[in-house]
């Protein structure tokens, strides 16, 4: 119930932050409400149609669609005063990344895959909303190069699973790898953590 | 009947213009071939896939794909002399678009899906395939900023299903949703009909 | 059993000529995983995708992303000197190619489509990967423009479907494909063939 109320609330903020990168391309009201809605639900759709997973959620549940086009719509009205809520945005995203994951998990679970696939589907909810909106909008997907951000949703992936293999009760799982992983990522945006980034402008010969 | 004529002319078009920008970018025989073929079909792929309605038209019906190369083939031959038949070009995808978003939707109803996605199905069976052919071509979709063109798609869909709410007769909606939709998107273009571009380029603060 | 084989040293290559584009955009440690991963494991994903064909390869044996991954990690370590090994990497990617399409045509025919459809199910998922990783690291995909490549594997599907068609054994047919196939790929390469490229810059008023 609770990760449903924290569903909503994140492809709503989903559905915003994909909004302002459509309107920073001079998208029309179409475009902003596509890219936002596909901010939103990409990573589920992509989840389901890796796991053949049907209907998809949107399909079966029209109401989210409102939900990211009224986002969206919103967020064109007013684009020029949301920069002063730009840490809440990041909190709330940090909060629907590790939501969707832990969602995820939980379909990946629920459909009998392997442990390490399971992980894998809440990893591809998290992040792919965002690489989707990247491709979209023509740039290298931010998820691939900066921050710590898809190793949250890993982490967060994984911790779930093993509190499984402990045999932990669901919602308390949830609740642990909510907390955790919400944590890790607050810290990772605070102190500035980054993975490795290894720069290969130089190498040659392989293109 | 009709329908389906207009199907296979629109497909063939949207291949020939599939094919033309694979050319502006200096593709090879194959890269045309296959630019086109995903203009013409990916708008259905992408809407087969997102219903789980299987086998994909064009695997259960493998002649669209002669349809497909040989158009992108023609234009290969011929391209330095389709600049006269631009504005054939321009009627023929505005037949298309409304041609493939009724197609759509009647896919979408016959899944048994709830109305709204439907029309959905409509839209993504419309507009796909350039929103494809675009990615493919390392530019930000036309379809998401530009002119009346999803619009037309998503009127043309809310009006079809509008029709069959009122029990229209299917064949009488489809011809009516078709001349609607058509007549729309040829004063959108005559008129020059814009959708609200949201300008954001200054918003700072969201990267 | 020999395919299987070179379908594992093969997704390991691919994993490998991923992650280094990946280097060369700056991704981090997980975009070069994921970039390996994709290019290794996309094109067999697209195809079971189109085919309605679940549960996908990598989702049914989960050791597949060890390789990837593993291969991927292995690049980011050793990047610097891998360019000795250019020769090798495109001996290995050949072989991949022709292996690839192979095993994506067994599929296609098992699922029972339209020869036609079994010879895309073999292109698609020989050049699929690198399509979708030249659209992550955002560039036109290399294989709509350049060299006698998807050729090669059009080509070696559509010998190995008439070869079946003829009745040859199973196993023969694979290692006639196959052999055909690499000679066509080396000697592609070799002698530099490229299919016509349609330059088309020139051509106007069509965006």
């Amino acid at each position: 119930m609770l990760l449903y109320t924290i569903y909503l609330i994140a492809i709503t903020a989903e559905a915003m932050s994909g909004a302002l990168m459509g309107m920073r391309r001079n998208m029309d009201l179409f475009g902003i409400c596509f890219i936002g809605t596909v901010t939103a639900l990409g990573g589920g759709t992509a989840r389901d149609v890796m796991l053949g997973h049907y209907p998809l959620g949107w399909v079966a549940h029209p109401q989210y669609l409102l939900f990211t086009i009224g986002a969206a719509v919103l967020t064109a009205l007013i684009a020029s005063h949301l920069h002063h809520l730009r840490r809440l945005f990041l909190i709330v995203d940090a909060l629907g990344l590790v939501a969707f994951t832990i969602i995820g998990c939980n379909i990946g679970m629920e459909a009998g895959v392997h442990p390490g696939i399971a992980i894998m589907a809440g990893v591809v909810t998290g992040v792919f909303g965002g690489l989707l909106r990247d491709v979209l909008c023509n740039q290298v997907p931010m998820v691939l190069s900066r921050e710590i951000y898809a190793s949250v949703s890993l982490a967060t992936g994984a911790l779930y699973l093993w509190l499984h293999y402990l045999k932990v009760e669901t919602g308390l799982a949830s609740m642990i790898a909510l907390l955790a992983g919400f944590s890790f990522r607050l810290l990772a945006m605070r102190l500035r953590w980054q993975l490795p980034v290894l720069r290969g402008e130089h190498i040659k010969g392989f293109d």
